[in-house]
């Protein structure tokens, strides 16, 4: 059975879901969709998303997932820039996308998923998604499909430049699957209740539709409904087995579950958590209180996305609680099927030591090798042999765990040494008077790049630089101790709430530091 | 760490295997061999033969994994249909070896997997494996494969005819090594400690030396020690996990047990077993009395072999235990990435009733598409869209489970309507007089074919034909029950220890029965 929430409760099971995805596959022959065209979905976890996962790609059609979120240049650009000819949207993202409508150059059809089209849609031509399939046959002719051909796409929504596109395989999906399946992995079974937060237009929703499908896993679909009280009700009330989203998801739910401890999650086995670090003390309240335990991942969306995860090895299953919650807040060892290395600026490979920096890179099957349309994108992340420059920095220790570092261009790069931008600005917002704190690499006359500091206080709180310094200083040695500290109202940050460094070092491009006499 | 039990205990790691696997690589340049060319082992289960599995695969050789209980005249036909140019084998088998080595047309070169060779060993030219590995580099340049290249083969040894020979595939090789990690498959992980028992020269030892070692679970190889005892001991000592055998394994293990109640196997998440069914009442017998869960699966060399697994669907999670030990002595569900389908003989698939007969049929990414110099059996066995006839004749239920009825050679089709000769000898053997049972099928004038029992009575007891067929008469319909009943002092067996219809069928060939006045 497949449970979904659309605003009320629908149910059905995969026999209903697979009626439907034949009939959506006639209702895309007979709008005139040939083998290789491309789809697109503006739409949250819902049951007629997860008909769109599939119904297309087995009739040999690509389904391009859209991130409604994103800001609307880049989302007149992608939507041209995978040439989609239909767009199959929810109601909540009619506006978004008709206000766009004017500048899309190959959209042909729009599907409102409802089953009516909403009063004063200005979309044309629009029709319902339930009207489109009404009166399609529930049997379709499957194409036998090379396994190389392309059954998705999505962006990334890199916070420099133009979003780049991935196109996904039948082969690397079915491949991802299997991963997702493994008893070193999510682990995803026909015994599981899982339900994904992530977005399903955010890198396939970390392929658990496909993967709970493929499985027979029960899927729990919310919706537009992630607060964290709905959320909570649905693990409670489903008996959810399994749940993904990013750390501020679960931050929320345990704020809801303090004050609401009658709701209980304990059907959870595993929380799988991506897209950011969650704080170690996260991991630990969710083991303590809630019976939930968090599994860190890392992963791309140029990785379908899934490369590590924190599982405990055999040789940490004896160790104190204090060293496994370590390792657990680490980015995790690879997941089978995954190559890593770590490679320093020369091309070496860094030792093992879980100190030494470098670039992290990847190969495997569910790997891409390629951006849709950007050579010059391909040039700079792709080696010749088929590795995935990530643009992550990052250590790995003896054991094989993955510690991410900083993203490539946040690195500050001192005198031939690197800083991590990642570890000042979390030591920064341990202090009590630091509300938000980012730093940030600028230039400098002998060091090439120095750490500068952009921190905002606390409403009524106050600290000077050298209280910040002398903080600093008791974690770190001086060379990493940021040159400037400024003091901002607020930092400015991206469409997906993250710290906007791009912005800052805009803002600070002339600043230049000069080399004191004692350097 | 990887331990391994040859003789004495032998322990070492991944590491130190793989710079043997990289010693042997160099080893096999140095004697000439050829991208593509065949070895031959001739061994059991130890850490020699692990790294065989390893060493000529990754260098673009293929191990051809070698029956030494085959008669003398398969065990040539094999070696020589291989086309395999060096022998490596354990001491034990130089004899063997030694008494076909004449026959064979392409061998150049034997390798004792030993430190010396054995005084008079009668094999020329022939070197000790430490020796050839002794001053190799243990660094290798892999080459980079392409995944449809050869890495092993395996022969069926069918009842019938000469053996088949079944070539893997790296692709295939991974991906049943997937499926054998998956949360609904076998599970093995990185936190195993892994025994096979059921021997490496056996379709791949059922995959298990594969999948271990990519998740990095502990392997324990017994060597030559297949026995209850050191078998038993082993788990205890090494805190195994998961094992792997066919039925019989584990019924002498039980009778074991029983007598030294200090040992404790109870460090089992599964016992994997297949070959053939286990009774229902030795699966209830380790989850009672050893804490020690039975997993049935199904599969063939065909299938590299992993078929099918009896895992309990979560329709049965609150099922009562007899109905739930009645699913899991069926063979299972398809391991996801196996598709299967059951047909009658005009090529109609059956109702999935859990009653109706058809032959079994097999499609997925580890499933041979063809046997290696046989056409005339690929076009019987092989359909022109990638489907392999099992020769397995089976019913599949509303849940999927598939249950296995008989073999399509074994069943008795009267009259339009299939018979299970396996149910039939079971219900014989149930009886108290009776200690072996065979049926077959016999040529009738009117019905094409009708059963005829083949029995023998335990020493000392006594049975008419009227009262068998009374006892059969309460469980099957008239028309199921024998038409003859012979009575002898022994059932002739295959190499395997299997009943060997084919010889009874021979003995009886020129057996017609007649239509009786009231058919």
């Amino acid at each position: 059975m497949t449970k979904t929430l659309d605003g009320s409760l629908h149910r059905y099971t995969y026999a209903d879901a697979y009626d439907r995805m034949c009939q959506l596959a006639h209702a895309l022959d007979d709008l005139g969709l040939e083998r290789g065209d491309r789809i697109a979905s503006v739409a949250m976890n819902n049951y007629r998303h997860l008909e769109l996962y599939f119904g297309p790609a087995c009739s040999g059609r690509s389904l391009h997932m859209c991130n409604p979120r994103l800001p609307d240049d880049h989302f007149q650009y992608i939507i041209n820039d995978a040439a989609d000819s239909v767009v199959f949207l929810d109601p909540p993202f009619v506006e978004k996308v008709a206000q766009n409508a004017d500048e899309f150059e190959s959209v042909e059809q729009y599907v409102v998923l409802s089953d009516e089209v909403p009063e004063g849609t200005p979309l044309e031509p629009v029709v319902a998604y339930e009207d489109l399939l009404a009166d399609q046959p529930t049997e379709y002719d499957w194409p036998a499909l090379d396994e190389d051909e392309e059954c998705g796409m999505c962006y990334t929504s890199g916070t420099t430049g133009k979003p780049k596109g991935v196109e996904y395989s039948h082969r690397g999906v079915y491949l991802h699957s299997m991963a997702s399946g493994l008893a070193d992995g999510n682990g995803i079974s026909e015994s599981d209740v899982v339900m994904p937060v992530v977005p399903m237009f955010h890198a396939n929703g970390w392929g658990v539709p496909y993967a709970a499908t493929l499985f027979g896993a029960t899927q729990v679909l919310p919706g537009v409904h992630t607060d964290p009280e709905p959320l909570a009700r649905l693990i409670d009330d489903e008996d959810v087995t399994m749940s993904a989203a990013v750390p501020t998801i679960w931050l929320g739910m345990a704020e809801f579950l303090e004050e609401n401890p009658e709701v209980d999650i304990s059907s959870i086995d595993r929380l799988t958590v991506g897209g950011s670090a969650p704080p170690e003390s996260l991991i630990r309240k969710y083991d303590e209180e809630y019976d939930a335990p968090i599994l860190q991942g890392w992963g791309m969306t140029e990785m379908s996305p899934l490369g590590s995860l924190s599982i405990l090895r055999r040789e940490l299953a004896e160790a104190d609680p204090d060293e496994q919650y370590a390792y657990r807040a680490k980015a995790g060892i690879p997941v089978p099927g995954i190559q890593t290395r770590i490679r320093d600026e020369d091309g070496n490979e860094v030792p093992r030591d879980g100190e030494t920096f470098g670039e992290l890179e990847v190969r495997g099957p569910w790997v891409t090798d390629s951006y849709h349309n950007r050579p010059e994108a391909n040039a700079e992340s792709f080696t010749d042999d088929g590795w995935f420059k990530t643009g992550d920095i990052a250590t790995m220790d003896d054991l094989g765990y993955i510690d991410l570092v900083d993203r490539d261009k946040d690195v500050i790069k001192s005198g031939g040494e690197w800083i991590s931008s990642v570890d000042l600005e979390n030591a920064l917002m341990a202090h009590e008077a630091v509300s938000e704190a980012t730093v940030i690499a600028v230039d400098h006359e002998k060091w090439q790049e120095r750490p500068m500091a952009c921190v905002v206080l606390r409403e009524g709180a106050d600290a000077t630089p050298a209280e910040l310094e002398a903080h600093l200083a008791e974690s770190f040695p001086d060379w990493w101790l940021p040159d400037e500290y400024m003091f901002l109202d607020q930092i400015p940050q991206t469409s997906t709430g993250k710290f906007d460094k791009k912005v800052l070092r805009e803002r600070f491009d002339d600043v230049v530091l000069e080399a004191t006499e004692d350097e």
